[in-house]
């Protein structure tokens, strides 16, 4: 670092918070652009998290009852077509097959060829693709519930994307379950909405807030959409994932029928649910810091990085064993459901680089081991959540026996951290001046208030001030009645606003 | 079952070997054919499969330096072309994308709209896109060598489809490495072969020979193809697994350069390596038998089931209670690297019915478990690798202790017994009359024979019996020269051949 800069990304949070993100993602390397628009490259840092988060879901998932398959990358036309909200909300932005192969054109060169008798789509999301299978499969009530998950890529052509939040190709999971009776789904769409919740909180170290999507804000067929929402640093809200009622929508779109248990010929009732990539976004933007990523302990692709530091030759293989033996003992502990896991990195390049390079990536725990530490039985630390230059000297054994406990608390922290940054962000207000003023003035954050329940009042706010209706909490009843905060017309309850990503 | 019918599988693999291969795959509820043209809905029980390859896989390509990536679906249309075999051996069969949106027509469907200035390619293969990207990661020899493998799903445009062996979706992976010199490039490509043969048969419990492609057939734009070949149950060979040498083609029309250890600008040098769900064929084709699939128990999605064998309602409670109980400490056993998995079946369908499902789906084990077995604190079991009658009473607590015993003593009889099975069927052959017998009299099989090394000879053997090399083996000079079996002129060994699928 040259001594202008005194943080590790440039801008800082403060300065220039997008770009700030940009080169946090870039530093961290866990992504970049691609020369393909819109599409990014998960380098390995970023694919071990999300690999990491995968497994962890997908046991939180199986753990619910929940089994993967696996369904065609490509939609037919009329298939998108069958549910009047859903092609609307898809058709815009989507990745259209027409051929089937590519052969010399007139000038030389390659032109598409073998035109197909109905484009293809490729999946924005798998309701109608999955919605035509499960029809075959279910014929009588003993064939519900059907409880299953696909991980996969999907493709929604979006004309301004950035790396993680929004990209024309992500990873994700998608739920998709049939149900004899509404009360059956409606209860699997609360259930995988607080999996969601209980997933964001425990290993994303990320507070979110629970409820339901107005009308406007559903997804495209939903009968009702449910949504957990975190507060970023910037104050901005994020959507991290949606739970969807759908109703008999696309079980008769897709004709799901089953003799019920009294013999009658009934509809199902199904859902949907989902989180992508987009969560590695959140992640940063909930914890990274002015030096780079910080990875929550219990998601982060290694725990420790071991740097051996060599001053002379001689002392060379020693440390390199030391260092060795010190990864081994970590590796035999274990955190989280996993084996702790360590990186000795002995690359021959400036130790002043390489420890700002594992900061930026975010890695919980570094360790220097020089000739001194090496003497002693120790190892000198440094924590991700202290500042970059606050290393403490720890005896090796005890430093082995506590990872897990230091981990966890460390996990605990960031958690704390981001649940104190959102309370301090999140207000009550009760009046129009005051209402524009948190968000005209201020950085904003979330804001319960009144709201009258029409799609008016929700636009207007939108058009002033680019705030959104976030959600409505569960329990929205419970704020007491009041008057709206733009109509001054009676509330059952308050909403949550906030500008969002 | 019907009394007419002695197998659970119509028709048997002697009857009718394809229709039997379909019907496997159909009862055992691995996969099936989706609406969309040659893709394929993996099912629960096929997609858990797939999982435990891709597990045991991922990790031996982690022991052996690996780490993942992701990398866009989408090749711009000129990435393809700039490697001349290459685009030529894809651009036959790929799914070309060349609009992003549907709008709606003049007759009301929709209409493929906003066509894109350069047609995309569904990946069918990822060497370009992925190389458009190390060109820029790659500047000096200290970048070297990158050791990247991605899960990804692929499309080719298939004419004939088969479920698992050739779709037009498939899942696969696909590692893409670049190298400082030719050796270490070579080096890799064999380790990586050597990799898939460790897996074919340590955990596939399916031999394969190893050896290098003709040059007809390697991948395009490979200097070397290196492959795994395996024996089916109907005597055709399957190619299994492919390692490419690239030598410096790819690099060159990416652009990998770097800059060497002596300061000048060079070439890199790069593999490529891949095994896709057709594992699952394989694993079918090897294994199952006229009652459905046989799971090789390291592989398995579940390694026992426990079906309750329930005569009287008073027994119902205190036998599911035995049956989960026994469960429990199953579970708490572990075989080759993971829990043991169970599933308690205890649906209200009829029990010989139940047993045949499971017996089709080819779980390693099956416990019955009736009144009796509870009182003698006992358990009824039976192997998939015996007869479906051949039951066996044994002490619970016996049952427990050796399952990893068993399941390891099954697995190694599945080996030797497609070991043996592949004895049986290879043979040296050095005379063209017996050659044209063994592959038009008998069922065929592998033949070890001299070739005069001539691409003329290759196409005749092909035309006139569909008989293709499937591999050089590495040691092929051992077998000493001889004179090519079609034209007697000299050869430096032999080769291996086979009719293929």
């Amino acid at each position: 670092m040259s001594k202008q800069a005194k943080t590790a990304i440039t801008p800082t949070r403060e300065e220039n918070y997008p770009e700030w993100y940009q080169q946090v993602v870039r530093a961290a390397e866990l992504a970049e652009n691609s020369d393909v628009r819109g599409c990014m490259v998960i380098k390995p840092w970023g694919c071990a998290l999300w690999e990491n988060i995968r497994t962890a879901l997908d046991g939180l998932f199986k753990a619910t009852g929940h089994v993967n398959a696996y369904f065609p990358l490509f939609i037919p036309k009329s298939y998108l077509e069958k549910e009047a909200e859903h092609v609307e909300g898809f058709a815009k932005e989507c990745a259209v097959v027409t051929h089937h192969r590519l052969e010399e054109g007139p000038d030389g060169g390659l032109v598409p060829a073998g035109e197909l008798d109905e484009p293809l789509v490729v999946r924005p999301t798998s309701e109608t693709i999955i919605g035509a299978t499960y029809a075959k499969w279910v014929q009588s009530y003993r064939d519900l519930p059907i409880l299953i998950n696909q991980w996969a890529n999907v493709v929604r052509w979006e004309m301004r994307t950035r790396l993680f939040l929004r990209t024309t190709e992500f990873l994700w999971q998608e739920g998709h379950t049939v149900h004899e009776t509404k009360e059956e789904a409606w209860e699997e769409t609360v259930k995988m909405l607080e999996v969601y919740k209980q997933f964001a909180e425990e290993w994303m170290a990320m507070p979110v807030l629970t409820g339901e999507k107005t009308a406007g804000e559903r997804f495209p067929g939903a009968v009702n959409t449910l949504c957990i929402e975190a507060l970023m640093q910037d104050c901005k809200a994020l959507q991290a994932g949606t739970s969807h009622f759908l109703g008999q929508n696309f079980a008769q779109a897709s004709g799901i029928k089953f003799q019920s248990r009294e013999g009658r010929e009934e509809i199902a009732w199904t859902t949907s649910w989902g989180v992508s990539t987009r969560l590695i976004g959140a992640m940063i933007m909930t914890h990274a810091d002015d030096d780079g990523m910080v990875m929550p302990p219990r998601l982060a692709p290694s725990h420790v990085v071991i740097l051996p530091i060599i001053r002379k030759d001689a002392d060379q293989e020693k440390i390199i064993q030391y260092c060795n033996e010190t990864a081994a003992m970590l590796r035999a502990q274990s955190y989280a459901g996993r084996s702790v896991e360590v990186v000795v990195d002995d690359r021959d390049i400036n130790a002043g680089e390489k420890g700002w390079q594992w900061i930026k990536k975010g890695i919980p725990l570094r360790l220097e081991i020089g000739p001194r530490d090496m003497e002693n039985g120790a190892v000198y630390a440094a924590r991700r959540d202290l500042g970059p230059k606050e290393k403490y000297t720890q005896d090796r054994m005890e430093f082995v026996s506590t990872i897990a406990t230091v981990l966890e608390e460390m996990q605990n922290n960031l958690f704390e951290k981001a649940r104190a940054f959102r309370a301090e962000h999140t207000r009550e207000i009760n009046s129009w001046d005051e209402f524009t003023a948190f968000f005209k003035e201020g950085c904003g954050g979330f804001v319960l208030a009144h709201w009258d329940g029409t799609e008016e009042t929700e636009q207007k706010i939108n058009d002033e001030l680019s705030v959104t209706i976030r959600c409505i909490p569960f329990d929205y009843e419970k704020s007491g009645t009041g008057q709206c905060v733009v109509t001054g017309k009676p509330s059952r309850g308050r909403v949550i606003f906030a500008k969002n990503y």
